[in-house]
C-alpha cells in the first residue's frame, strides 16, 4: 500500500515518517518547508525514535505526485474551502481518503465531494510541532483512533491500521467514527479554545480552580451535545480526561500554536459545526457556543 | 445637610465636587492623592463645566473628619470585607449611607453592619477617570439613580436627590432599588467583564459581530436572572442598552481600567452575588458565570 502524506507537518510528517520509516512508500507534499526536505531530508525527534529521512519523496506540488492507495489528508482545516481542488488530482478509482483533521463533519464532507471513495477517519492523540523548517519534535503520545465512514471500508480501515502498528503507531480501531470524532472533542473543545481565550497552557488550566471548573462545564456540555446527536459517552470520561490532561507536560495545542503564530484557527470544524450539530438536534451548547464567540472575536481582531 | 465622601476618586471626586462647588460642606477622605489634593486643591474637568476647588476640606484618616449627615460611599467594592471598621468613626446617629458602589448586595450588608441608620444607593451612570493625583477627568454622563433601602427613608432620599440636583447632576429617584440595581448589572455585567476578558473597549465589542453577539447574550441572562429574583426588566430593554452603547464615545469600563492598572477587579459583588442571587432562585445565569470563571482566572493569574 503506497501513501501520500498531504501537508507535512506536525502530524502528516510524524505519522508519513513513521510509515516511511519502515520501508511503506510515502510521498509528501510539503509546500514551505520543501525546500529545505529536499535538500536536508525530513527530521523527526522523537521519546519513542527519532527517524531521518535522507531522501524523502518530496513534491512541491499535486499534479507531479505519482498516484497513491491513500492519501493521509493532515492539513489543518481552515484550508479546506479549498481542498476539494487541491487534491483531485490525487483522487483516483480507489484512492482512501485518511482525514487526519480535528472536528466534526469534514469526512462527510470529503465523501460528498468523492462520492465513490473510501474514506476513513484518524483522530491522533498526538503531541507534536514543527520547531525548524523540515524538522519536527514529538513530544509525546502518538495513538491513533482509526474508522470508517461506511460500513464497507472496515477491511480497508482494518489493513491501514496494521500497516501503521507495524510501523510503532499504536491505533485503537473504531466502529463508530461518528462517536470517536465526537471523543475526540471532548478534549479539543476545552483546551484548544480555553488556551487561546486565557492565553496559557493545559497546565495552567487544570491548576486554577476557575479554569479547571471551566474546562469541566465544556466537557459536560460536550457530553451532553454527543448524546443529543446521538453519541453516548459515559460522564466518567470528563473526569478520566481531566486526570489525564493533569498527567500531561504543560501543553499548548494546535489553536494556541495557530494564535500565537496569527494564523487562522481551526473554528468552523472544531466548534460552528458541533454547535450546529447538536443544535440541529434541539441541544444549545451555551458555553461552547460562548467560547465560539470569543475565538472568532480574536481571530477577526488579532489573526 | 453635610457630606463627607469616603473615597475621592472618579466617582466620589466628581460628586462629591459638584456638591461642593454648590457650597454644601462636603469633606473628603483622599488616601495616595491627599497630599496632592491638600497642596494643589482638587480639580474635575468636565463638559458641562470644570471645577476647581482650591482648598477642599480634605483628611486622610477617618477618625479626623468632623461627624457629617451623609456619607457618599465611593470606594471599590474590592475593600469592602474591611470597610465596616473603616467607616465605623463616621456612622454616628442618623448618618445616611448613600453607597455609590458597583454590583448587588452592598446596602444590604452595610444596613447589617449599621441596623439603624438610613441606607440609600445611587447608580452612577458617568464615564470619568482619574487622570492624575488630585485631577478627575469627566468625561460623559453624569446620571445618578438614587432609591433608599428602606420605604421609611424616601424622605431622605428626596432631599439628597434635591440636593444632587441643585449642584447640577441629574437623578433619577426609584423606589424599587433591588430593581434598579438589576438594571445596572444589565450594562455592567457584559461590558465590564468582555471588555477584560477580550482585552478592548466598549466600541470594539460593539463593531465585531461576534463579541456583540456575547454582550446580547449576557444581557438576556441578566434580564432572566433579574426576573428569577422578581425584577421585572422589560425585554426592549436590551435592545435600548445595546443602542445606547452603540452611541457611547469609545470606553474602557472600571473592570477594565483596574485590570490595566493590575488593580483587583470587582468580581464579588458584580458576579458572584448576582450569580448567587439568581441561582438560590433556581436561575442559573450559565454565560454569566463563565464569564466570571474567566474574570477569576485572569484575577488570580495577573493582577
Amino acid at each position: 500500500m503506497t501513501f501520500t502524506v498531504f501537508g507535512t507537518g506536525a502530524v502528516g510528517g510524524y505519522y508519513g515518517g513513521r510509515l516511511a520509516e519502515k520501508g511503506n512508500t510515502v510521498h509528501f507534499l510539503a509546500r514551505s518547508d520543501y525546500q529545505d526536505i529536499k535538500e536536508k531530508g525530513l527530521t523527526i525527534q522523537s521519546p519513542k525514535g527519532d527517524i531521518y529521512l535522507e531522501t524523502p519523496s518530496v513534491f512541491n506540488t499535486a499534479r507531479e505526485i505519482p498516484a497513491s492507495d491513500a492519501l493521509l489528508i493532515a492539513l489543518k482545516t481552515t484550508g479546506n474551502a479549498n481542498l476539494k481542488d487541491q487534491i483531485a488530482p490525487l483522487v483516483h478509482k480507489g484512492t482512501a481518503l485518511i482525514v487526519l483533521q480535528n472536528g466534526l463533519g469534514m469526512e462527510e464532507e470529503f465523501q460528498s465531494w468523492f462520492p465513490h471513495n473510501p474514506v476513513l477517519g484518524g483522530m491522533c492523540f498526538i503531541c507534536s510541532r514543527k520547531i525548524a523548517p523540515a524538522v519536527i519534535e514529538h513530544q509525546d503520545y502518538g495513538l491513533m483512533t482509526l474508522g470508517a465512514l461506511s460500513p464497507d471500508d472496515l477491511e480497508l480501515r482494518n489493513r491501514v491500521g496494521a500497516l501503521l502498528e507495524a510501523a510503532s503507531v499504536p491505533v485503537t480501531l473504531v466502529d463508530d467514527l461518528h462517536e470517536a470524532r465526537w471523543r475526540k472533542l471532548l478534549w479539543n473543545i476545552p483546551y484548544n479554545g480555553l488556551t487561546v481565550a486565557l492565553n496559557c497552557n493545559t497546565h495552567d488550566l487544570m491548576t486554577h480552580p476557575d479554569s479547571r471548573h471551566l474546562v469541566r462545564i465544556l466537557m459536560e456540555e460536550v457530553v451532553e451535545g454527543a448524546a443529543a446527536c446521538g453519541c453516548t459517552i459515559e460522564a466518567e470520561a470528563v473526569d478520566k480526561m481531566l486526570s489525564f490532561t493533569d498527567k500531561m507536560t504543560p501543553y499548548e495545542p494546535s489553536m494556541k500554536l495557530d494564535f500565537n503564530y496569527t494564523r487562522p484557527m481551526e473554528i468552523e470544524y472544531m466548534y460552528d459545526r458541533p454547535l450546529q450539530e447538536a443544535s440541529s438536534r434541539g441541544y444549545e451548547m451555551k458555553s461552547v457556543s460562548m467560547l465560539r464567540d470569543q475565538l472568532k472575536f480574536i481571530q477577526n481582531r488579532y489573526l
